[in-house]
Parts: C-alpha cells; sequence; structure tokens
C-alpha cells in the first residue's frame, strides 16, 4: 500500500516533471550535460533481457518502470519507490523500454557509397567502391562529415553502442572520425586498420592513448585482412593487439573466394585464432573451422543484409550456436546501405527460415532480440556493462512507440518488434543516461546541415569511385 | 528561348502557388474532391519506368517536370511549357519522382494478427492465426477498423494500387472492408473468396454490382484455394470468375506440403489454368510447372517478406521470368507483418542473391523497381492504366525526398531506392491525381483514432487467435 501511495504522488509530479522534459530533450552534443537522473515511469512491456528480472529469456515485464542515476540503471522493476523529489519523469504509458541495440559490425563512413557497386560482388565491389577511396583522397573534414551523418543514422534507429572497422585510410582521415564518433554520444568501438608500417602503427599507439583511452565510451580494436597477400599486414596488426591487449578484428571468409587465401591456417600460424580475436561474417566455413573457431573462444559476426546485397551467401549461423559460439547482429555499413535494425533482425531471421523451410530454425525470433542486444555486448566483451537493463549497468536504452500505423495493433510485440518494427517507431534514445533521441528526434543536430556536409563529400568521390 | 520564358514565369508563379498548397494537402478524403490540375516541377531524377521517356529501361529523366490533368499524366519532360496561369506547382527540386508502387499480394485486414503465430509455418499459422477468425465474428465495424489501419499503412509506403485477397468472412465483413477500401483513395482489387454456397456466390455479384463497378478505382477478382479439400468451391469460383468476366486469384505451392495437393493438376482439371489466372507465392514448383504456368499466361506474384517469415522458401523466380511469365511483388498482409515497399525490393533482391551466390541474379536493382510498378500493373492487367509515367495513364505517383539521414548523398539513387529507402522517404502519394500523403503526412487522417479504433478489434480477438 505504501507504494501505491507514493505512486499517486508520482503521478502528480508526472505533469510537474514533463513540463520541464524540454530541459532533457535540448541536451546539445556540443555541451554535453552530465548524465541526469531520471525515472521511466510505467513502460507498458520492458524486455531487460535479463532473466533474473521479468518472465522468460528476454525478461519480460509489464507495467515496468527503469529508474537511472549517474548514467547507469539504479532499479527495474513495478510502481518502483523512488525518493527524489527533483526526478525527471518520462512517462512512458503504452511503450517498450528495451536495451539499445549494439551494432558489431559497421564501417560508417561507407554512407559515402551508398548505392555504390549495386550489381557488384565483393571482389568488385571492394576495390571499385572502397579502395579506389585508400590514401589520402579524404581529408579529415571528409571523414568527419561522412562518419556523422553514418552515426546519426545508426542513432535514429536504435544503435546505442557501435563497432566501426574503419579503413583508417591516413591519419588525418581517423581523427576526423573519431571526432565525429566522440560527438554522437554513442558507445563505440573503433577498430583501426594497420598496416605493417612503423607510422601507422606508431600512429595507432597516439590514438588508442590521446584520443580513445580518455573517453569512457571509447575503446579501440586492430583489424586487417586475413589474405595471404597481407600477411605481413596482419602479423603486425596481431603484434599490436598483443602490445596493446586489445581485440582483433577481422573479416573472414565473406566471398566464396575467400577460402583459397586459407584464412583460418593464416590466422592459426599467427597466434590468433583465441578468445581475443572477433571475425566478421564467416559465410563460407567448413564445419571443422566452426569447430575450431567456437573452442578458441573466437566471437563472430552475423551481417546478413551485407549477406544478401553483396551475394554472400547464407551464414551457417546456426552452427556457430550450437557450437557455443558468442554471436552479435551487424548493419554492416555501405555494404547493406540501410541501417534499419528492425530490417535487420528480421532478416536474420528470414534468411534462415528461408534457406531452412523452418520457421523453428536460429535464429528465432527472440533470438533475434537477444542477439542484437546481450549477444553483441558478449561480442563485444562488454556483457558487464550493457545489453540488459540489469541495475548496475550503463543507462544504454531506448523507449519504442507501437502506436503507429506499421506497428499496432497489440497482438504479440515481441514479435512485431521483429516483423513490424521501423526506425521511426524508436523514440527515445539514451546512452550512458544521456538523451540522444528525444521525443522523436535527435538530440542537437541540424540534419540539414549533417546531409549538406555529406553531399559535398559524394561530390568529391563520385567521378573516383565505380558505380 | 521560348521554353526558357515560359520557365522564368513559371518560377514566379512558384512562389504564388506554394502559398495556395495548402489547399491541396487539406483534402479530405471523406469529401474527396475532384483531381486537380497541377505541375511537379523540377524532380532531380524522375524515373518514368517507360523507356520512351527518359534513358535505359527505366526511364531514367534528370529535372523531370510531371504534368497532371484530370488525374491523368498529361506530359512528362524537362522545361515543360504549360500555359495555365492557375495550375498548382509542386516544387520537386532535389526530389525523385516515379509511379507509385502496386502490391499485388495483400491481405489486408491481416493487420489484426501482426506478430501471431511468431514461429510458425502456413500448416499451423493458418488455422491459429486466420481461419480461428472465420464466420460471423468480425463485424463490419471490425472489418472498416482493421483494413484502414492497413491500407493507410500501405499508402503511407507509396502503395497506389493494392489487391487484396480479403478472406471475405461474412457479407459485413466485406461491406466494412469494401469501405475501407474506398475511403483510402487507393486504387484496388478485391478478391472476393467465395465458397460453394448460393448465398455466398450471390453475394459476390452484388458487390460487384453496386460497390465495385460504380467506383473507377476498385476491379472484382474471385479467390479460393486449389486443395483437393476444397475442390467445390474452387470449382465454384472458377464458374463464377468466367460468368463474371473477372480474374480468378489463388495462392499456389506456397509451402512445400502444398505439393501434396496437386494444385497445378487441380486448376488445369478446372479448366482454369489460363491467362485470367493470377497465382501466389509458387515457391515449390517443378520446371514443367512454370513451363506450363507461362504458356498458358498465367500471372505470378512473388512475396518474399512472407516467405521469409512463414519460411516458405525461396521463390524460382529467375525461371518464371525466363519463361516469360508476368510477375509482380506483392506485401502479403499480416503474413509479412510490415508494409515496408523498400524492405520488400530489397528482400526480393537479397534473397535470391544469397541463395545463388550472385549478384546478377534475377532480379537486380533495376529489374525490383520494374517488378514493383510496371511488373505489378502487367500482373492486374492495367498496364494501360498504371505502372509508369506515360501520358494518357492514370496520375498514379510518388515524390521521394532523398535528403534523409538513412537515404543520402547521392551516388547511385536508383540503387539507394532499393537498398535504403524508407516509408518514410515517400513524402507525396497520388492516386488518379489526388493527394493521399502531402508533404510526408497522410491527408485527412487522424492516425491516433485509426490505431485506437484497431487495438478495440485486438481487443476482441486475442483470447481467439493463437499466439
Amino acid at each position: 500500500m505504501q507504494a501505491r501511495q507514493v505512486r499517486l504522488m508520482l503521478s502528480v509530479m508526472v505533469v510537474a516533471a514533463l513540463l520541464g522534459l524540454s530541459t532533457l530533450a535540448q541536451t546539445t552534443l556540443q555541451a554535453r550535460p552530465k548524465a541526469k537522473t531520471f525515472l521511466i515511469r510505467d513502460a507498458a512491456l520492458a524486455l531487460t533481457m535479463d532473466p533474473a528480472i521479468g518472465s522468460g529469456r528476454l525478461g519480460r515485464l509489464e507495467n515496468a518502470d527503469v529508474y537511472v542515476v549517474g548514467g547507469q540503471i539504479a532499479a527495474v522493476g513495478q510502481d518502483l519507490v523512488v525518493n527524489d523529489k527533483d526526478v525527471e519523469v518520462i512517462d512512458a504509458r503504452g511503450k517498450i523500454v528495451m536495451p539499445g541495440f549494439v551494432d558489431t559490425h559497421n564501417h560508417l563512413w561507407q554512407t559515402l557509397i551508398r548505392g555504390c557497386g549495386t550489381d557488384d560482388e565483393i571482389p568488385t565491389w571492394l576495390p571499385g567502391c572502397v579502395y579506389s577511396l585508400a590514401g589520402p583522397t579524404l581529408t579529415r573534414e571528409d571523414a568527419y562529415a561522412i562518419v556523422r551523418l553514418g552515426v546519426l543514422d545508426a542513432l535514429q534507429t536504435g544503435v546505442t553502442t557501435v563497432l566501426d572497422f574503419s579503413h583508417s585510410f591516413n591519419p588525418e582521415f581517423v581523427r576526423g572520425y573519431i571526432r565525429a564518433l566522440d560527438e554522437s554520444g554513442l558507445r563505440y568501438v573503433y577498430v583501426y586498420r594497420v598496416r605493417n608500417n612503423p607510422a601507422t602503427l606508431e600512429d595507432a599507439r597516439t590514438v588508442k592513448r590521446e584520443l580513445i583511452d580518455p573517453n569512457p565510451l571509447a575503446t579501440l580494436q586492430i583489424g586487417q585482412h586475413p589474405s595471404q597477400a597481407l600477411r605481413n599486414d596482419l602479423a603486425a596488426a596481431v603484434r599490436l593487439s598483443n602490445e596493446l591487449g586489445v581485440d582483433l578484428n577481422v573479416h573472414l571468409l565473406e566471398h566464396f573466394s575467400d577460402r583459397g587465401e586459407r584464412p583460418v591456417e593464416l590466422l592459426e600460424s599467427l597466434g590468433a585464432l583465441n578468445a581475443r580475436l572477433v571475425v566478421n561474417h564467416v559465410v563460407h566455413p567448413t564445419d571443422e573451422e566452426i569447430q575450431l573457431l567456437a573452442a578458441r573462444g573466437v566471437r563472430v559476426t552475423h551481417n546478413p543484409l551485407s549477406n544478401m546485397r553483396l551475394a554472400s551467401g547464407v551464414m551457417p549461423i546456426e552452427k556457430f550456436q550450437q557450437a557455443g559460439a558468442k554471436i552479435g547482429l551487424g548493419l554492416d555499413g555501405g555494404a547493406n546501405d540501410t541501417s534499419d535494425m528492425f530490417n535487420l533482425m528480421r532478416a536474420a531471421v528470414g534468411l534462415q527460415r528461408a534457406k531452412h523451410l523452418d520457421a523453428s530454425a536460429y535464429p528465432t525470433v527472440e533470438d533475434a532480440l537477444w542477439l542484437a542486444t546481450m549477444g553483441g555486448a558478449e561480442v563485444l566483451g562488454m556483457q558487464e556493462r550493457i545489453g540488459s537493463l540489469t541495475p548496475g549497468k550503463q543507462a544504454d536504452l531506448l523507449i519504442i512507440d507501437p502506436a503507429t500505423l506499421n506497428f499496432a495493433p497489440r497482438i504479440d510485440w515481441v514479435s512485431q518488434l521483429v516483423f513490424n518494427g521501423q526506425p521511426h517507431n524508436v523514440e527515445w534514445v539514451f546512452v550512458a543516461g544521456r538523451p540522444l533521441k528525444a521525443k522523436g528526434k535527435l538530440v542537437g543536430v541540424n540534419e540539414r546541415k549533417v546531409i549538406e556536409a555529406a553531399e559535398q563529400v559524394a561530390d568529391k568521390v563520385r567521378a573516383i569511385i565505380t558505380r
């Protein structure tokens, strides 16, 4: 009964707090404030992704409150008693609350090559659309402009943590890139793709020390590609990742022609096949390779939209799951072009169903939601910090509005998240308790200016890339 | 030079006309006005889908004007000279103009069962989510409410013509259904699913005479299902379609278990395998059946999102194309749940690419855009009236805004339509020259009321359907 009384009192406070909400929404990224204390009140459904909070594997909890203090989740439950007169309250009646999406594989700069190489597969798409821009072509300002567009697009679909495999074309490019990631307010992993070149290796060390380590939202990984021609570069990347104590990130067996490179052997010969390795795509492994990767604790990203767009094929994801590998989902930048996380989950489910003629094929709808949140957190080694609405974790979370023409009426919201969701259903996005999207709008962002700046870079490269 | 002068004069008129545009946008569906005369001015790109207007198969034309008079396309070209002082002008600078999407297979009432049977295939999904609602359960008002939600959702993604295979559960349901379709302003084909029952057959005749024939935007087809247990019902449907001179519409070989029904033989034995037949899905045909269907002029719909969701499989669409069959795309109602036409085109392209490991697999990006417009028009037998921006055709068209975070910058807009498009990019939708979506908003629609009404029907059925 005491809870009920507090509840009534809070109802009065809701009105006052809502009037004050504009403060929260007007937060600008330039002057990023400290995370506020706030209470998400009475969400129709919370998917906590924590089986200890709510029912089932996704931790389903109806009429749920989420209390956030200092950027962390302080409490999740029904009719929470909050003894804080000044707490800001967000009325979530009729809404769904869940952890933010974790995008485990992206190349945000590839917003610049959207639509490029329409009918290409990897072997022609890479040189035409990607490597044609290698070297000094793209400046710091260029990188900033195109990554800013990409990261804001990821944000508006509900991504709160993004791993970005940056091609790191030159040191200036890297700095513009990281500035855009920093300003976005997202949690991110920057993958610095290094060559066997002292200056580049030293730059990666500098970037870690000066740009990544001081930012609690940022993490560094080292990237390269396991092909025979790049053996020396890959070896340098392995050494640097060991030296810095950070993960190694590579594309693996994405196109069927990659088998000829014997990439798993190559990684093994360099001592890289271990729990500090993240591999992307893995569409064309043998069963033995799947067992080996899983046994070594290698983490895996699945990128179905990209695999469809680039005709890479259908990843045998169910075999990785059965082998016990950690798996996450990735939007994969320009290759899939779109950054609709709902479309990504839908594709992850549907592609396997269409292949296996079996609606219980892995991943199911529940699996897809789990992969897009906790699965991703595990792949990035952040399972203690993000991926679920567990008290003590970072307040990276979404409020989703299902009262739209594409989503209503309510039948099975969990299923509808995957099959009906669209980015505009994501009404609020918080990272570490900071509102980056509020009431359906990105906070402190002039979208027109962002788009115009990206168009200027496109003007510069249109004649360079192959379309 | 004369064209230039007129152009300058028109530029002045643009300002005046834009001030008057609110008239156009405030059109209500209840009091649907006659189609207006208007000029879409200076679209950055028109895809006319008419190779005679613009370059290539999609009829690409830059800096294009589209002049619409009396609901029809009067002229398409660059720097059109329009001698009409009162013409309303829509400034389309920076935008894409193209024909509206033709959705050749849907069940709009299934918005009511969104998310139902999450992990079901057809054999369990149908009885649990669909047939559990057969008979008198759903009233005229129920049908109106759920179809209104569905048709508005289709409209906002750019569908201008929808074929709706209605399960026609009872005569009242049929009337509420058709009212919602009528009020939407969309062009539509209502498929009346009949049983071998004099009252139902007579009702279908009445519906055609009283509700469909008086409406220039409406067409009737007769529907049934080719299974042995429904042979008498199918025979009655064939007879009625012949009597009324309208097309017959059936699902065919959607689930692999459908092969046991020998549906192609069954249709042949009833004399139905001819150019008046439309078949949906056809995921599991033999090569001989494909040849037979194509040779008889049977038209085919492809529903990849549904085929993925329901684990039906991957349609051998390239074989139908090689055999010369007419093919369109379908969103397929509740089964695919979402009604994002861009996602549908993306899935049509990507599913075949993933299967064939070949980025040139049919359909390519250009094929997908063609299937979603002209291909659909051919499947519905409306190729003389809709599907392209050809003068004399109905003004069913879209203005798409590519200046958004999910779409920009401009690299290859044709590719980006398929790989980047989202429903919110569709800024204007016209059917027969009437604006049904204007400046990103549905015209004359109270979305909240539409959703609330659909939720009330969901409250009624939630305990009946299997989830």
